[in-house]
């Protein structure tokens, strides 16, 4: 069979990141990216290159990455995700596994699930509690000083629109041409269940790298009260990483979704 | 100094057990045990020997392990609690250790963590739930299928009292002389914040090994159906490992607390 039989197949992901390095495939790290792959080629009898939506960074989690794969085999759908899942279930009584395919679907033969992305919401939590919470270590970002909320929303506000992100943007990762991107919201809002729990979604048509830990980390900052709400302004015309706040660990960070 | 002048400091701890191998020294493996007593050399600058009540296994979680250790230095309590706690804190921004000492308090001369306990309490977490969570796979044990709650709490009450109970025991725990135990409760309840979280608290004057993810793993497999209640008074009475379930995972065992 040849170009003309491939199939376009979309996959919506979720992972626990914190024991792999990452998404991207790597020849001597293990990754999302790299499991996935080789799941899939079992699977599929084939070699599969998946293209990532998103590169997350090492222990960053995802809710709703995406991905996509050409295939030239026949196998449905529906059998690729249970296939999947059963193998990267690590098959003991009553454990599952760090990664779970969501959902498969054909897609017509121009989809990419990076290039034809409109943007991504991620979710950025934050327990903010005197007392850290041993088990949740590696999935927030544990914050023991009270923070005025009112002040990070207020604070968020100017955040959202297209502007020039470079103070937001960490040296080391893939450059780019511009660094104007869209926020469309970042809201902030606590856990009906956990209300230490503080989440904070933010929702763009792309993001610089590091832009969401940086964002969350400035926030936090001004949550402590030591910056101004009003200094988020300045900050983000300054264009200066250096003026933004640390970059919050990225434990804390879940890709919620991605728009298409 | 000599021997009378020895202080026997007592422990409270909490610990994730995820990436330890349990928590009894080994040279070659990272426990519990050997992570807090490097700590505590370190800050109290002497050797340490640390006894702990419980021996948990890999992967076992405490919320309130004991541990009692002789201490030839005038370190306040206080102190000791803050420095190892400090030192077992990774050091990352926001995020917090595995290992967290509760309570330092110092003992009369004859107090031992193990022999002077009157007993323990372990909660073991099932998660029930058609679909699993990535997130939670380390802290309780999976079940998709319904359980039938009152036929487990029927079940349950079968094991109170004092009774042989080599049935619940694993090959490869230290030997010991008699396996007659006494449990003083078997309690199953539902977690209020996440209704699908089955909690079953078991305590007991001592336990044998692996006894209660035995327990567990038996009233789960009646919770399915595939046993009837009453079989839990004719599997003890059987003594017969054979007969009991499969020992649940280890990722759902919490150590809550010790009785003196």
């Amino acid at each position: 069979m040849g170009y003309m039989n491939e199939r376009n197949i979309f996959l919506k992901i979720a992972y626990d990141g914190r024991d792999f390095s990452g998404w991207q495939r790597q020849s001597n790290a293990r990754t999302v990216c790299g499991e996935l792959e080789e799941a899939l080629a079992d699977v599929c009898g084939a070699e599969i290159t998946l293209e990532g939506c998103s590169r997350t960074d090492a222990g960053v989690d995802a809710l709703g990455q995406t991905a996509s794969f050409l295939l030239d085999s026949g196998i449905p759908t529906e059998r690729i995700v249970k296939a999947v899942n059963d193998r990267v279930y690590r098959g003991r009584f009553g454990k599952c596994g760090e990664i779970e395919i969501l959902e498969a679907r054909e897609m017509p033969p121009d989809f990419h699930a990076r290039f034809s992305s409109k943007g991504k919401r991620y979710i950025y939590k934050i327990r903010n509690a005197e007392k850290a919470d041993i088990f949740l270590r590696d999935y927030c970002f544990q914050v023991d000083e009270p923070l005025d909320i009112e002040a990070m929303k207020l604070a968020a506000g100017f955040v959202v629109g297209t502007q020039d992100f470079a103070c937001f943007q960490s040296a080391g990762g893939t450059p780019r041409e511009s660094t104007v991107r869209t926020v469309f919201e970042v809201e902030l809002s606590c856990s009906e269940r956990s209300p230490e729990m503080l989440e904070i979604a933010v929702a763009g048509d792309g993001f610089l790298y590091n832009m969401v830990r940086i964002i969350c980390g400035t926030l936090v900052e001004i949550g402590f009260g030591r910056r101004a709400p009003q200094e988020m302004e300045d900050i983000i015309a300054s264009k200066d990483r250096g003026r933004a706040g640390r970059t919050a660990p990225p434990g804390g960070l879940y890709l919620k979704e991605v728009f298409y």
